[in-house]
């Protein structure tokens, strides 16, 4: 068995020497992703998708709980559209796909494949804005884009992936910027407690903001490598596009006033994020929320008689419980089983073999911290719900205790790039001027991620260039 | 009241004396969709997709239970791929979006939008497939499509569209067969007890089948027009797509052989044909299945004191009790409510007011019949969820018996013809040549539409050209 492990464990590239290849062999080995034949597009195969499908439910159960609804827009998308917002044009258009054909004829006006879709929501937006009483409006929609992308990785950045994206319209601006907050704020819930991946919230510098936006805000996770990882992003859209895109309303007073935007998205890229916060060199670890297989069972010696049985039971036992198990019966090698499902990320195996069923119990093991236990098997219907919800809570303390022992701060501009370059996130004194981010990336990679809330200042000068200092900043480099 | 009422109900086209207006109007006006900017395109409207979400939950179910798992696939497709299986290209190439620049660049192979991805799903299946042990392969994507249509109507025939596909591979023929029976029965069960809508299943005429079948099997409903919608396609790929693309697998007998393949899709067209077997002259009729809203609340004489109060609670015990309902407290006037949710489809109205509550109940009035009755506020978490029951149920015995109505056998081309000019579908004898159909069809605009499994001979001969006949079929004009 021990050989089998090894065998099993050298499919995955070390996590520790060589990271970027470890990630590419779990995606592929796991069966979560493959590539597609055009450069840079992924296929999501079916155990990708059910990660997907988990994040959208109770993604989405989160949108509807705060008012919003869904809705689709079409993906085709007249270039004029894109042109109308300066910036916004400025930051897609170099990575659109063109649609200049359909069935045998050229097109009049080139059409652009969705990046985004703030123009055509926009469009249709003041069709239907009237007055006040139309607002606020709150749609998002689930949906592919397509942003043409050079360097891609499954996940991470490739040509086309799935997404949502919230689009709203409200009469005033304190209206847009609590929606914005509570956007932002429903997404750090959602990692935290579903993902079980900390993150740092704050607002993006004017250089790296959405293209188009007033203002936005991200949050920030920290893979097992020390960079960040941009996981959701919610902007303050202010008039921008509703100047561009005339969107106005009759307001109570009598006036036509444009409205206050805001759009906020986050995408296939969790996934990718779930990844690298939580595999490790068996491979996947998958939190409990959004693991499709919660429990393998492993029947041990099920030539005996009464073991399959008995595991079976014990699936439809907790099936009933509502714990997405999976039994594996298949003539595999216990070996070679546990550690397939060790590599696939599920959180919880059990075994059951003829002396535990003598017994009355069965043996757990917990992928996260390797814990064995064995457990009566009167109650697992309690007792199995109740270890998911641990190894949940486990795995969120230990990014956590993870993120906490890699975020250090820096006083000057030597300390702030060896700490990174260290594999850490460093918190340090920033001047706020962009010719300061982009030297700084540009000689060392290293970017600012976030501004957090009303963080209490740590110097006086910034630990980047030595100017006056204006905010507290996070510094990584970033996926 | 009534002049509320009629002022209503003429804004939407007469049913009678003008159909398409009808539909126009029920679509636009009841906010199910917008027309999108670039022709063809469409909006679907939040209320709209609430509709398509309870479509999608309740068929995934579906193929969940029966051993689909979800995936997600490119939607674009290298010219090439298109062009491997010669019927497919033939009947796709002429109606797809072209892909020919990505950001700056030219594309040196230009791509399609996805009209369907039977290519790109084969060119991963061959990836994937080395043994016997590798099959059954059964993905089902939800997804969009893009298909170039020059007449299009919101939902039943767009540029892009929402739909599921579902992709599968086996070992052997009867597999196959049995696969592409199982999913035609399971869009029959979906449409008869979920949409209300009866359907006929059978199987299509050559020149009807799907591009690159061996066989296409439909299911067909009768809209109120008496129009045929083909709401749903399940296809025998035989080995065509198999062999175009190399997807093979060592069998048991250590032979190397060709996968059997299956394609089955429905998709929002299946709203369009909702609204056409249930509408009326007063709007939308939704079955309780698919209604965003079952029950509409609306307090009579709010400002009386108590009133609102009870509303809410009865609004909450009927949440509670899983029911979809709606508080209209918004201050507009009562016959404006009783028109407005009347023309959206909602299935029971829930009125409530002081005397109502004085006697301890309330007055519903049901959406598809007009019935309007009294109930004890005392268990309406019972009472509402039998009544929808009863709404479903009512709905499609309504819509089964004015298909059997509408439904008639014909024994020569001239009554054929006439029957189905008077909103008919006719069941009759049929040769089985293409140029018989494609004559008819050229001449009259009458297609096949699918012949029933197992039916009894009517006649001998073909009642549309007079030759030997060889199959029932039923004839219709179609969407």
């Amino acid at each position: 068995m021990a050989k089998d492990k090894n065998e099993f464990v050298n499919q995955i590239a070390d996590i520790d020497t060589d990271f970027p290849q470890w990630y590419t062999d779990v995606v592929l080995k796991t069966e979560l992703v493959d590539y597609g034949p055009v450069k840079g597009t992924m296929v999501i195969r079916p155990y990708g998708y059910a990660i997907w499908e988990l994040i959208q439910q109770q993604m989405d159960a989160r949108f509807k709980a705060t008012g919003h609804v869904n809705g689709y827009f079409p993906m085709l998308i007249p270039q004029s559209f894109l042109m109308k917002e300066a910036e916004h044009v400025e930051g897609f258009a170099p990575e659109v796909a063109w649609v200049t054909k359909g069935g045998t004829e050229e097109l009049a006006e080139p059409l652009v494949i969705r990046p985004t879709s703030e123009t055509i929501i926009c469009d249709m937006y003041a069709k239907w804005t009237q007055s006040w009483r139309d607002l606020p409006l709150k749609i998002n929609q689930w949906c592919n884009v397509v942003r043409w992308e050079k360097t891609t990785r499954p996940f991470l950045r490739t040509s086309e992936f799935l997404w949502q994206e919230g689009h709203t319209i409200h009469a005033t601006e304190e209206e847009a910027t609590a929606e914005v907050m509570q956007m932002l704020d429903v997404y750090r819930d959602f990692a935290e407690n579903v993902l079980a991946m900390p993150v740092f919230v704050g607002q993006k510098s004017e250089k790296e903001k959405f293209a188009g936006a007033v203002a936005t805000y991200s949050m920030e996770a920290m893979m097992k490598d020390g960079k960040a990882l941009q996981a959701g992003t919610s902007h303050n859209l202010g008039q921008h596009f509703s100047q561009a895109f005339n969107i106005k309303f009759l307001d109570k007073d009598g006036s036509l006033k444009y409205v206050w935007q805001t759009s906020w998205g986050t995408s296939t890229r969790l996934i990718g994020g779930l990844i690298m916060t939580h595999g490790d060199k068996r491979g996947l670890a998958l939190p409990p929320k959004v693991a499709p297989i919660q429990v393998v069972i492993l029947p041990i010696a099920a030539f005996k008689p009464g073991v399959t049985e008995k595991a079976r039971e014990v699936a439809e036992t907790l099936k009933a419980a509502g714990v997405r198990v999976y039994l594996d019966d298949s003539d595999n090698s216990a070996g070679w089983k546990f550690n397939q499902w060790e590599m696939k990320g599920v959180p919880i195996r059990l075994e059951i073999g003829p002396r535990d069923i003598e017994n009355g119990c069965c043996v757990i093991a917990r992928r996260d911290n390797f814990e064995k236990k064995t457990l009566p098997l009167a109650g697992l219907a309690e007792t199995i719900p109740a270890e998911l919800d641990s190894v949940q809570k486990g795995m969120y303390e230990r990014a956590l205790a993870f993120r906490e022992a890699h975020t250090v701060e820096a006083h000057d501009r030597a300390s702030l790039i060896a700490a990174v370059n260290e594999g850490k996130f460093v918190r340090a004194m920033w001047c706020g001027e962009r010719e300061c981010e982009e030297q700084l990336k540009r000689e060392t990679g290293i970017s600012t991620r976030n501004m957090p809330f009303g963080a209490e200042p740590i110097d006086e000068v910034c630990a980047c260039c030595g100017k006056k200092a204006k905010h507290v900043m996070y510094f990584a480099k970033a996926y």
